[in-house]
């Protein structure tokens, strides 16, 4: 006695002149010559329902529907008149003729159309519950559940076990800032909200689990200028006994299997590789986009003697680098675009954008446009033109600062025009970027930070540089990059305490320090760790480029907005005075000034 | 080039007289006969490794090896000398002479032996990473894994979608204590971690997602006395337009599967079921323990004339009740036994325990003895002997007292003495239990209670009695019950607003109150709610039971103790000013009396 027979996605051809009964809501009516057409949609897809008034009591009833009414209808299926047909979905060669109908639910007027595309994402937050019923929102939280199947699905049969960590755990030192959780039963103390299950992930390896995963929440109480949320999903793993090559191998099995059992995509096998070093000398960057065919080219050995401070300066400084980005038929950029890209540089840091067009590449000097040519020698202009391959027609765009600076601007130029341009490719190139430097100085803290973070092994062949230059060493470190986003990262762990508390030291971390921040983890390394390897991730980031949608928000059910709100709950909220005397803690009223 | 070729479980006689290379923990070290045996410890299971001498080099690595260092080992499998085999593992047969021995991690002494029984749980807590190398806690996330992963694959299958909800979401009304998260962006305001998905989910619906799981981390601040953890893991599921019959009916079929696939147990087809009111009746418990084959027993009819306060009272009052358990050869049980009982259930604020023993059934009131004789007549102790059907050697207790007195109290004994007689069956007992009352009143708070929660739909057949007599009216919830512990619960809900609205002013909620707490729900049931039912399961529990483990902490990979605290990381613990500054909080310091 099921409300139902069968799901739009179900009636078809196949069900020709059978009765059906469909459950759902009334995606639109129209009413036509006399007779009521409603299209009925549920989760499958969307029927047409006719209602012709030969049926008075049935007719009457369509009479009163309305638009996301939820209606159960009993119907016969029968052929679309000749030229009504749909090709666009499943139904589309059939209508249903409505025999019953029964009003389950009423609706409302909805506070916007649902196919409106000019409504605001704020509208549609705070009436997720209705965002939700658009087919290309239904359409995403599928493919989410079908990301987070597949991989389930890959780990499970290569012996990875699911192992859940806590949620009300301690603080990550060395972190973003955490979320905090006061507690009532010890007063004055918190909970923090884990920013990845790190430390509990070796901890497990520690106790034998060999190879593990989980998808879980993860939180950090940043600042959400970029496409960032308060929770996130991690896809995070960690094995025991496997060197670099060989999680790097499983994790691209991992990736193959997602996107070919979830988009029909065959990635390639093995999947490019690039290390730090090439990934910031060809691209500025360490997550490269493949797909935009611009590439940066160093020319500082051509300008250490040019007679000009703003390239001299940098060719001559052991941090600096002078890089170029040649544009194929960039030299149509009209003045405002470089303008306006020397303003988007400058955001970086960079202090000017310097370029050459090419009005004639035959012509040498003569065919060249540019307001610092007079700088350069013969030689130098010939030796940029040869290694940037500029042709008649191009534009060579330069940076010339510190290499930190040139590589973030002219990274990001390079993605900037390869859009503008309309360059990006079509599809998907991911790589593996690796041998990341293990530290990275902070000028204006006087320390060494970890760049990946510090549970991370250094590159054996760099260990005798560990005290004496710190900088060239490289982790083990590896990060899973796709069309210009880090989708994952990790690296082989440190296993050996002495190891551990050298890296801690180097990162200006005293024993005490370590011992009070991290006791735990040293402590589990002096009982038999094994050697371990992991990677963590970011499952949101998957499913928004698989999917094709713009932000990490579209393809969360109950996203948050940039101020770290929910429209639709309106959380965060005020709470009782006795639920705050409960957890030892009252709120800072702000300082109001006085008046004299 | 693998670290390892096999694990520990793919070495037996199929492998025998070839080259082997493993990995993992040294289990034990034993010296025997001028030769080394090491038992190889992995995920996977236990071999035999022996180094004899003939090797000085290898020989003399083993010499060095202590418990729990990590080694690698490379050596040639052979048969066991005859009479050394052994049966329990599936290395049994073989053991394999080490030719080959690398050091991986040392371990210094651990602070406890794994296989020590007498370790305090707080001793294994705090070092929780090698408490779990223990072979039963690693079988029991093993365990928990497969659990997780055939309740998904099921749910999969039968068409339900995986959606996360928000962790950091609004505070719980009428719920258990939230755990709070003061938010940063918001000054003052604070986010609550959810006690349950339950709107969420149900906006969900709303939203046409018709089939909806997510297995999900749910908090609850509250007094741990019994087995309970501040964080803890529910299956959580909700459906669209399925009545209670069908979502129980595919519910069974999940569980069948569950214990079908992973403890190879086939559960009844269909499962019994209980109304609230039967199990009370027979039970004395909403959550009977079937394996115990005691039952209570109605007697107040017979005692309604008695010359006996203790009975009297309760027979005449319509809130009162009075019920027999009758304990086969329980005449047998000492006075202290007895005095223990009737301290136990003052526990459940039963004022005393009256008792007859059956010395001789045959004998009339002759062959009987207890202190409440006196005040019964022929009659009512015939009925009685008749209605329980008290034996030779037995004992029958009695309850008399408000209803809920005597069913908390004697249900609690029933299991209690079901216990200590070691009446409980082998096996699994699953049931459902239907019908409950839609409000409990509470007399101290001098309002109604949902007994579910204020979403759960009210019987069709009882909507009359809404408003005159509240306490009859039954709802549409069920519960799923296992030897004693409900492990899951849900309802039909209620889809349409008006009703919604009638329930919360039942509840004392005003249409103020209900529009703040519940504003988005109650909108969201304007704009086409689909009738809709779910439940929710404890997965810990869940495992908890298929493991035979008496504590969820038991299959919990890091649980916290009954403070809340967590003993490996030492979390909660104290935050640096600053951040409480961020986060606009400040610790009130506890009041300290000033001396005079």
């Amino acid at each position: 006695m099921s409300m139902r027979s069968h799901t739009a996605g179900q009636v078809d051809l196949a069900v020709l002149d059978q009765e059906v009964t469909l459950v759902g809501w009334v995606n639109r009516r129209r009413d036509h010559g006399g007779v009521i057409f409603v299209d009925l949609r549920d989760r499958d897809g969307m029927v047409q329902i006719v209602f012709d008034p030969d049926d008075l009591d049935v007719f009457a009833k369509a009479e009163s529907l309305r638009s996301e009414f939820v209606i159960r209808v009993r119907g016969k299926v029968r052929r679309r008149p000749a030229g009504t047909e749909n090709p666009n979905i499943v139904s589309g060669q059939i209508e249903v003729l409505g025999l019953g109908l029964e009003i389950l639910n009423r609706s409302e007027p909805l506070p916007f159309q649902l196919d409106d595309e000019r409504v605001s994402e704020e509208h549609r937050l705070r009436y997720r519950y209705l965002d939700l019923r658009r087919p290309e929102m239904l359409a995403r939280l599928k493919l989410r559940h079908q990301v987070t199947r597949a991989l389930r699905e890959h780990l499970d049969n290569a012996g990875f076990m699911d192992v859940e960590t806590p949620v009300l755990t301690r603080a990550t030192p060395e972190g973003a800032r955490d979320y905090l959780v006061p507690s009532r039963t010890h007063p004055g103390e918190f909970f923090a909200l884990p920013q990845s299950p790190q430390i509990f992930k070796q901890l497990l390896m520690v106790a034998g689990i060999e190879r593990y995963y989980q998808i879980v929440k993860c939180f950090r109480d940043e600042d959400l200028r970029a496409d960032r949320q308060p929770e996130f999903t991690q896809l995070d793993i960690e094995t025991s006994f496997l060197d670099e090559e060989e999680v790097m191998a499983l994790i691209e099995d991992m990736m193959r299997h997602l996107f070919a059992q979830t988009i029909e995509l065959a990635l390639p096998n093995p999947l490019p590789r690039l290390t730090w070093a090439e990934a910031m000398r060809r691209f500025g960057s360490d997550k490269p986009d493949l797909r935009i065919p611009l590439e940066l080219v160093d020319v500082g050995d051509l300008l250490v003697a040019v007679d000009f401070k703003v390239f001299s300066g940098p060719a001559n400084d052991p941090r600096g680098r002078i890089a170029a980005l040649r544009v194929p038929n960039g030299n149509s950029l009209p003045r405002s675009a470089i303008d306006d890209y020397t303003k988007f540089v400058s955001i970086y840091g960079a202090k000017g954008l310097a370029y050459i067009k090419v009005n004639d590449a035959a012509a040498g000097r003569e065919g060249l446009q540019s307001p610092i040519l007079k700088f350069l020698t013969d030689d130098a202009i010939d030796g940029i033109m040869t290694r940037t391959g500029a042709q008649t027609g191009d534009v060579v765009f330069f940076g010339a600062d510190k290499a930190k600076i040139v590589n973030e601007s002219l990274g990001a130029l390079r993605v900037r025009i390869g859009q503008d341009m309309g360059l990006v490719e079509q599809g998907f190139r991911a790589l593996w970027v690796t041998e990341f430097p293990m530290f990275e100085y902070d000028e204006k803290e006087g320390r060494y930070y970890a760049l990946h973070h510090p549970f991370t092994a250094p590159n054996l062949d760099d260990l005798h540089l560990l005290e004496t230059d710190p900088e060239a060493v490289r982790s083990r470190a590896y990060d899973f990059v796709l069309n210009g986003f880090e989708l994952g990262g990790g690296s082989v762990r440190i296993h050996d305490q002495t190891m551990q508390k050298r890296v801690f030291e180097l990162l200006g971390i005293s024993a005490e320090q370590a011992s009070e921040k991290f006791g735990f983890l040293l402590d589990a390394l002096k009982f038999g760790a094994p050697p371990m390897a992991g990677l963590a991730f970011g499952v949101d980031r998957i499913v928004m480029l698989m999917s094709g949608a713009t932000s990490i928000r579209e393809v969360i059910a109950f996203p948050k907005t940039q101020s770290a709100a929910c429209l639709l709950t309106n959380a965060p909220g005020e709470v009782d005075e006795a639920q705050l005397r409960e957890l030892s803690i009252r709120v800072r009223k702000p300082v109001v000034e006085k008046a004299e």
